[in-house]
């Protein structure tokens, strides 16, 4: 296994309940509160970053960030101790909400969800953002300046850019310490592994090489055909010992799958066999994904490295939506590193970078002449698609399987495994409709994963 | 590409007519026997050797071994010249041809085939190989010293055992010339790529990963979707460009699928589309397979890097024939080495040892409730066998394939592609059975697969 990034992973939680409850008293305090789109709705809630920061899911990162690494991270991606990191990670406020509390450096601040109590920001520096579009803007990437990848300039449409654009005016840094470990609800409870839980679940199974997924779908074949390609793949001399299946969850867009059928979803692969459940993991990580495509990568690379994954898959479009990025962003980083957002390297070849090696993955369809899931190539820069039959295959569209189960109709097992379709169906009777709605945008955040 | 093996490709081809034929009148010649077994049946002939030695396959041989260079293969699997090499490679003759041809150290004498000028033999040594049964089992190994991989002892049940045990009693050591060179008979003529003809083959197509398959059946399901889970997997960050098909054409055992059907079989799967023709070739070495397992694969390492592949698959019971090695011994000698044998280190690891890499697979098998090709798992010594799914897949049996085949039936299309089948029809109609009979051996030997 490797060691966890930036070599020490981060576990700031008080677990003993007297120690903790000290804290509660605390009388600095400031409500987390969503971030709101322009349309009033919620698109990030921070608690998420506070917990996979605490819990080590972001190590070495133990807190929200200063200006400095901040700008560290804008110009080469890493945080002020060298290493590697893809995203400014920011604590936005308003002037109101710190002259209300009364928030000073030096004062310990802490941090209620929906009221009660659940983390210690200690607090380094009080600093003012400046123009958030332009954060946003340099956050991701410009057309002009970023032209490996970037081929479309970033706009509301964005969902991750949207979030840097729509941050309050004002940031407070400093390390973040949990001082009351929140309870999971169902289904979430079963598939909160943190990294320290994860390492050891790992060596409990005696696995040696771990390919990580990283998921925001309920499963299709498609998916489970590249899941199995990429487990056969990554071992080099021999075949990996398992999948570690980790879905992003938080935010979600109408149209998504909810979060609770991708989870049961990936699970009911491994209970129906299709996976060994001695191959086989389901994990998940609290995020609002910020669709950086290349970028996410690294994010996605420092998560499951720190959950004790050796390997990476990473797939066309990955953690991308719209057309901003060039479809195989991801790839090329990983194979050659993006000198323009100053990674000169792939991101497991640099200093101070990752130990997570990349498996990359082109596109798979169905050959019905084949009879069987197909690879389509890939193609970036001088790498070219080279399909591997002669035949026509089939992609599988997601819009076309959106359709067919809006229609209540049963997708051919070519498409989706009986027992994965069954989870959709179970979450649909929950919430009246097989994705996300407005009405789940709502309840989601007003009853978020945890308890406290 | 990687550089041949010993750094220069051999091509001892005269190929200049007016030069060739001088040599056709050396007055010292000798007619090219097969070696025969017990009961006088043909079971190798050496003109497959001089071929393979002359036209760079077995590069960097120049030639039959001396005493000297056969005790150093014998020793450590090495050439005199320090480069690895897995079995003796020796011109066995009688006291009595090398009498009547008069044949003494500094002649070049001739070799003919049917009657044929085919090679000029430059005679550097003759010497006595002593008891072919010591030289036979110091080839292959014994279970008290080779306990890595030897399971039982050699006798006479296994062909290649046989091969040297039959060996006459003497040897001529020398470098070969081809003097005339041979046309190959349809179809063989062209599946014959020569390494330096494979090299440019794979340099034009643009090729840069291509894996080798090493073959002497007909190929059944379960070896296409090896070749296309191998093709996926050897380029580690991508998948590899293309499959370099290897058929060993040589000496055949009743029952073997005939060596045409072998050749058009695995032509057909890029013919039909199931591999796209810019990702598949078939080619073919003259060799009288010795089935030595983890020796043979370092024989087929060598071929195929002088070919110009970059990577070989290694499955389970790796040119095997019996329970004599381990079914993962291949997998074993490139993990860890054979250090009984001499080699202390895969042979891609170890000082003037090969360049091309192994990927090493597992077997597969058809899963009902998957409804695909799943993985079995391997094991050997601390790798344990790790089945991808949780139901029970039926393995391809290959006696069962032969009962279908023997019975007039056209096999379901999960085990053989149709296209295939109709390869093996095309050449029953032409021998009258769909395998290797006594009168195939006999035409085959009588005919072999050139005409001079």
């Amino acid at each position: 296994m490797h060691e966890p990034h930036g070599g020490r992973l981060v576990y700031n939680v008080i677990e003993d309940i007297d120690k903790a409850k000290s804290f509660w008293e605390i009388k600095t305090r400031l409500e987390i509160k969503p971030t709101l789109g322009p349309d009033g709705s919620p698109i990030r809630n921070p608690y998420r970053e506070i917990m996979s920061i605490a819990y080590g899911f972001f190590s070495p990162l133990e807190g929200f960030m200063t200006r400095n690494e901040v700008e560290s991270v804008l110009k080469e991606r890493r945080l002020l101790s060298g290493w590697l990191f893809p995203f400014p990670i920011i604590y936005d406020v308003t002037e109101d909400e710190i002259k209300a509390a009364g928030v000073k450096v030096g004062d310990d601040l802490l941090l209620t969800l929906k009221g009660r109590p659940l983390a210690v920001l200690k607090v380094e520096e009080i600093w003012n953002l400046g123009d958030r579009k332009e954060l946003a803007d340099a956050t991701f990437g410009t057309p002009e300046k970023n032209r490996e990848v970037v081929r479309v300039r970033f706009d509301e449409k964005h969902p991750g850019w949207l979030i840097y654009r729509s941050m309050k005016p004002m940031a407070i840094a400093g390390k973040v310490t949990i001082v009351n470990p929140p309870r999971f609800k169902e289904p979430y409870d079963r598939f909160w592994m943190p990294p320290a839980a994860s390492r050891k679940y790992i060596e409990s199974k005696g696995w040696k090489i771990v390919v990580a997924h990283q998921t925001r779908n309920v499963p299709h074949m498609g998916h489970e055909m590249l899941m199995k390609r990429a487990l056969f793949v990554c071992g080099g001399n021999r075949p990996g010992d398992a999948v570690l299946v980790n879905a992003i969850i938080g935010a979600k867009r109408p149209g998504d799958y909810v979060d609770e059928a991708i989870l049961e979803g990936h699970e009911a692969l491994n209970k129906a066999g299709y996976f060994h459940p001695d191959r086989h993991v389901v994990t998940m990580t609290l995020w609002d994904m910020r669709y950086g495509n290349p970028l996410e990568s690294i994010l996605h690379g420092i998560i499951r490295q720190n959950m004790g994954a050796t390997h990476h898959m990473f797939g066309r479009d990955h953690a991308a939506v719209g057309e901003y990025y060039d479809p195989y962003a991801t790839q090329y980083l990983w194979t050659r590193g993006l000198p323009s957002y100053g990674i000169n390297a792939p991101p497991n070849k640099v200093d101070k970078g990752l130990k997570i090696e990349p498996v990359n993955m082109g596109e798979l369809a169905y050959c019905p002449k084949c009879g069987e899931y197909t690879y389509l190539g890939m193609s970036y820069d001088d790498v070219k698609e080279r399909p591997l039959c002669n035949h026509t295959p089939e992609r599988i569209s997601g819009s076309f399987l959106r359709g067919i189960l809006i229609e209540g109709l049963r997708p051919p097992k070519l498409v989706m495994r009986p027992e994965v379709y069954e989870v959709i169906v179970k979450w649909w009777r929950v919430y009246g409709y097989p994705f996300v709605t407005e009405k789940y945008l709502k309840l989601k955040e007003e009853e978020l994963e945890v308890r406290l």
